[in-house]
């Protein structure tokens, strides 16, 4: 299957999600977006299993990143793409999340000769399955320099808007101990379940913060989103294990994030437990009060209508964080159709971010 | 395998351990008692799959139902039977829970043939198994008519002491709802396991009973004893269950103590909840205040040195309960050794409760 990267982009869109992709089998559509950036002479291409990278080389004075994942969850009877009676979206496995923002940096990579600053793009596969496996993992480990940049902008669905840099995430589990006994003695025992009471009244009372980072207001979050315990219906529970999600402002390191969850289960007033993270994610700051993004924000807002927003849900522009680039999330398709069987995109969308994309990256530095 | 009913109890015992009979698999050692019951010319004898009864018909005023289960939970290495170094301790599956209690009654059953009261005599199978399955409960539908008396001993392990009656026992399961939602947006949804706090608290504080009924006194409890809640990692989640096991006094019917229950959940201060009951049995009533009773206290008292005391565990007893027959634990053996791979039963215990129940039913009426 062939692309067009010089077709309209909503058109583009329609073929990259006519090439089916679902994670773990990307290599038809790496192909296909490997063959459209080597038409473009003024790109170094460069691929990496079924990454595929390509970047100009201007000595600009800034280098901003550009990436998008080409993988998608599983099918469901929605490829090819088809268009909405009116013609107004394009509907289908990826419209959303996330090839409309593939065909959108696809078509500038191949059109921008001459940009503002040197640009990387990076289309990646492994987005959608467990995080080790992510392409754009195995890209800072296999080829860190194409990692060097001073903005990264990942084309993630965001209904047109910039959303800025994501909230941190961990996971811990509080595990409660108690005594054993048969239930008909149960004075006897010790009861685990009822000794996580107080951690349950401490998260339902606790008054979650709203924290500024770069001008983006972070509003956190530390919740139950798990428990479990009992042995059996004629025992008293000598454990209960309660896993608690802190979703954390990029404002704090991790170590910061975890210091400030182990406070409060601390403070909870549980008589016998211990506290263990099975899941850590840092945060990412959205880098909107550096010059570089000002224009960027300014074009993006003049096109969509809407302010700069923090991003609360993690996603891979984290990657950049770790890597000390501030980075957004800016894509067309509302990410609430994200993995939906009737996942769309408006074509308007589509064509606004690529014009207010192409905007910034030609304006007079 | 053949038994010698005439044989020391403790013998006895040692021959019915060295018939392996884990539940359903009771047909060998079910012969072997229906074989020796056949040697006693005073008893009437009747086979019901691998249960076997016997009783007398002597037109007594009264009638003694005594009952034992044969069956066993899994072997462990622990048959063919052992004897402690120093000769005083049986040894082997089943020593505690209760083939010395069965002993016993086969024992006094063969010898016994002019008792004070007639006597029935039930061995039956299927007891450490899911209760639709128990070998009481199918001669309970199948033979009602040998179910008749006017007192029940079961011989279930209780070192020798009377353990009269029983507390029962019920399940509900509570469950608290909420509203799902992407946990990096928590405040759009309502957290179902913040929302079972309330109830866990209430539990911890509750302020259980003790309820003397014939003069035993029977300790409650109500406690959870199991809990599950969570969908993922990432979602504020929408459900949580409470196990609650209710022990519950035999002075309160199933339907009082259902009610019992679901006022102390309707009080817990729960925001969106419902109620399952997924488990009710009965309590049965000690009945040691009837003077037929007396003597096999007295005769149990003088040999034990232990008081009636009120048993709290759920035993078949409550089958005799619901029956309208007033019953009793009394056997030999730790009843914390049950299932235990080290069961073991004192050989004075088996002795003493034989001697014990022989003085009290050949006592002058």
């Amino acid at each position: 299957m062939e692309l067009d990267p010089h077709a309209p982009v909503a058109e583009l869109a329609r073929q990259l999600i006519d090439i089916p992709s679902v994670s773990g089998d990307e290599s038809a559509i790496a192909d296909a977006v490997e063959a459209a950036l080597r038409t473009a002479p003024h790109l170094e291409v460069l691929r990496d299993g079924n990454a595929v990278l390509a970047r100009t080389a201007l000595d600009r004075a800034h280098r901003v990143i550009l990436a998008g994942h080409l993988d998608t969850v599983p099918i469901k009877a929605n490829v090819p793409a088809t268009m909405s009676a009116d013609g107004t979206e394009l509907i289908g496995r990826g419209a959303c999340d996330m090839k409309a923002g593939d065909a959108v940096f696809l078509s500038l990579a191949v059109a921008l000769a001459e940009p503002t600053y040197d640009l990387t793009w990076i289309f990646y596969d492994l987005e959608e399955v467990e995080a080790t496996r992510n392409g754009l993992g195995r890209i800072a480990r296999n080829h860190p320099a194409w990692l060097e940049g001073d903005f990264a902008i990942l084309g993630e669905p965001t209904s047109g808007a910039i959303e800025g840099g994501c909230s941190g995430t961990l996971r811990a589990e509080v595990r409660v101990a108690g005594v054993a006994a048969h239930s008909a003695r149960s004075w006897k025992g010790v009861n685990a379940i009822h000794g996580v009471g107080p951690l349950l009244a401490t998260l339902a009372a606790y008054n979650a913060e709203t924290v500024t980072v770069d001008g983006l207001e972070y509003r956190e979050g530390m919740n139950a989103v798990g428990i479990r315990g009992g042995i059996a219906g004629n025992v008293i529970p000598d454990e209960c294990v309660v896993t608690i999600n802190y979703r954390f402002a990029p404002a704090w390191s991790v170590a910061e994030a975890q210091d400030r969850l182990k406070h409060v289960v601390a403070n909870a007033g549980l008589s016998s437990w211990d506290l263990t993270f099975t899941d850590l994610a840092p945060g990412a700051r959205p880098g909107l009060d550096d010059p570089l993004a000002e224009g960027f924000v300014q074009a993006v807002t003049a096109a969509s209508g809407m302010p700069a927003r923090a991003k609360l849900g993690w996603t891979d522009v984290a990657r950049f964080g770790e890597l000390g680039i501030p980075a957004v999330n800016f894509g067309p398709g509302n990410p609430e159709l994200a993995h939906a069987d009737n996942e769309s995109c408006p074509v308007s969308e589509i064509d606004q971010c690529r014009a207010a994309l192409a905007a910034w990256l030609t304006e007079e530095d």
